[in-house]
């Protein structure tokens, strides 16, 4: 399919690194592409960022048949572009579409789309470590219509941010509010497909969170709301002696892209690393017994994330001095070194595109 | 407030009442205000129905904050224009913005917004039994932005549209599929809300269901899965010997506006009506014991869909002789009689606005 380039008339400027946030700054073009039972995916092309025009009766707005992937593009010292793991997300897109019944993606065309359109807007990525293009693929349902079905036609596009450090405070340690009430996702259900039906049910346990003075909350299982799953915005790995622990994936947990290369790496390194169900009571034991030493999130937007401090209920406990642990500060610096070319790509993560 | 109107320049014509199904004809005019947080709600006005500009990075699109309900407009006999318990619909979307973090609405002032709407939109109410207009209020998320977080600005909305009945094959009996691996909601999550997530949630069991030759899903709990839930599109009644069960609300079942008008008018005619937990297998058992004599659905859509067959695994049983059960009938009598005018009104569900 070829993708027709329709370039915006006048070209706006990226914002100072140090002013940038996180997904409010986008670039002059998009990616978009339809789909219809009949052609297929069609109409590929690479147009000016503008608003779309939905109709109000779109499925979207009413039946949440949507579905989004988030990576990012990373300029090194030398001004290469670099995609970090990008195929995967595209893999995990046409996962999350079977279970939301959305046709899939030829992953090989729409990475290439995604690399034109990122080489087109390489001056909105910014060049500050830490900072990156945030990478937005999403697919929305658009039939035009109010029974509950799958529907027959969809919009894919791709837009493009330039994002500071997903984390304002950077990477002082996040304090994380356990949910005992509500529940993300349960096996059977969506928690494992990047749809927004899963954001939408976070909202009012992470405003709950925030207004109790914490910055993520920490999901239990929906069944025994016994066991710790994920952080919503990353999934979550705990040092405890020398084992490193991460949830095992089940059904209710993002299998998370930083959580697979955070395994990966620390198998590498030889480090005692388990991927098993793991309860709150062992978390708060663990602690008590002086062997929980550090807690942290792993995903895109912050790559890792340091936990300084958990609340379950009336019990709250402090990880750490106040400052990053060492693990944690280990797998960020090895991956962001390997995204911003300054480490050898040892595991082929990376994709220099430009 | 005041509401501004601006007319839409042509009228279309509303296609004949025999041609009409559910959800894709709308008519000329549409309800809007819009939300921020240093105006609240503002700028209410029924203008052309017409697309949305929304732009890419709206956050409906990404993480599913929104909100709608369903309920009919009616013509009577004598040309009055009736509502059917409209003010409990936008009660309960209040109590679903609670639980998505989306602002209030004053549910007096849309209540005016929306009769004002319906009156100049009346030759679009189908007058024929079974027909109606079918009104669609949405809240839907607006910023701007792809961080995860509750929105601060939003879209209402109102929507109309003549329709058939819900199901082509009118009161014929439905066929269900229990469900055994797929779950729609969960205690602690967004089941009691009418959002968006849970009708993306059934989406591929519903398909899974339809490619068996089933039309509807029943759910079960999804803790257990012993328990039934809901139908997605309707709450579930059972009469079992003198008995009519319906599941009880637990929090992953949504509160039907038609399951509490089919509970008061059982109680009315002093059936044995029980709110309870019923699972699958009693169902079943109930069958085996020649006591399980009707199933029915109740929504605003059907108003009352008499289920014919209830498929569990490799378990298949059929209930009454393939024509609408007694029961069934008698309540979908009486509520179509007071929807249509044609009963009197003594539970004073009924608002005349024409």
């Amino acid at each position: 399919m070829e993708i027709k380039v329709t370039l915006a008339q006048t070209n706006r400027t990226r914002p100072q690194d140090s002013a940038l946030g996180f997904g409010n700054v986008f670039t002059d073009h998009m990616f978009v592409m339809d789909y219809s039972k009949d052609n297929g995916w069609h109409d590929a092309r690479i147009e000016p960022y503008a608003d779309f025009s939905v109709p109000p009766s779109a499925m979207v707005f009413h039946y949440g048949q949507a579905i989004f992937e988030g990576l990012k593009a990373y300029k090194t010292p030398d001004k290469k572009i670099c995609l970090f793991r990008a195929k995967d997300n595209f893999e995990r897109m046409n996962r999350s579409a079977k279970g939301l019944c959305i046709p899939q993606i030829d992953v090989d065309f729409v990475m290439d789309a995604m690399k034109k359109l990122i080489k087109l807007e390489e001056k909105w990525i910014p060049e500050t470590l830490g900072t990156s293009l945030y990478i937005r693929p999403t697919i929305i349902a658009t039939d035009p219509f109010l029974g509950v079905r799958a529907s027959y036609t969809y919009k894919f596009f791709i837009i493009l941010s330039s994002v500071g450090a997903y984390y304002a405070d950077g990477l002082n340690p996040v304090k994380i509010w356990v949910e005992k009430e509500h529940v993300r996702a349960i096996r059977g259900g969506m928690g494992e497909f990047k749809t927004a039906a899963n954001y939408a049910a976070s909202l009012f346990a992470s405003e709950e969170a925030k207004k109790n003075g914490y910055d993520q909350v920490l999901w239990l299982d929906g069944i025994e709301r016994k066991y710790i799953e994920e952080v919503g915005a990353m999934n979550i790995f705990l040092l405890i002696g020398d084992e490193l622990v991460t949830p095992i994936l089940n059904g209710s947990i993002l299998p998370g892209i930083t959580r697979y290369s955070v395994i990966s790496l620390a198998k590498k390194w030889g480090m005692n690393i388990s991927e098993r169900k793991i309860s709150v009571e062992e978390v708060f034991k663990a602690h008590e017994d002086g062997k929980l030493t550090e807690i942290f999130g792993s995903g895109t937007a912050a790559v890792i994330s340091p936990v300084g401090e958990i609340r379950y209920g009336d019990k709250v406990i402090s990880i750490g001095d106040g400052t990053p642990g060492e693990t944690a500060m280990k797998f960020y610096n090895a991956l962001t070194d390997i995204q911003y070319g300054k480490a050898e790509d040892t595991e082929n993560w990376l994709e220099v595109i430009g």
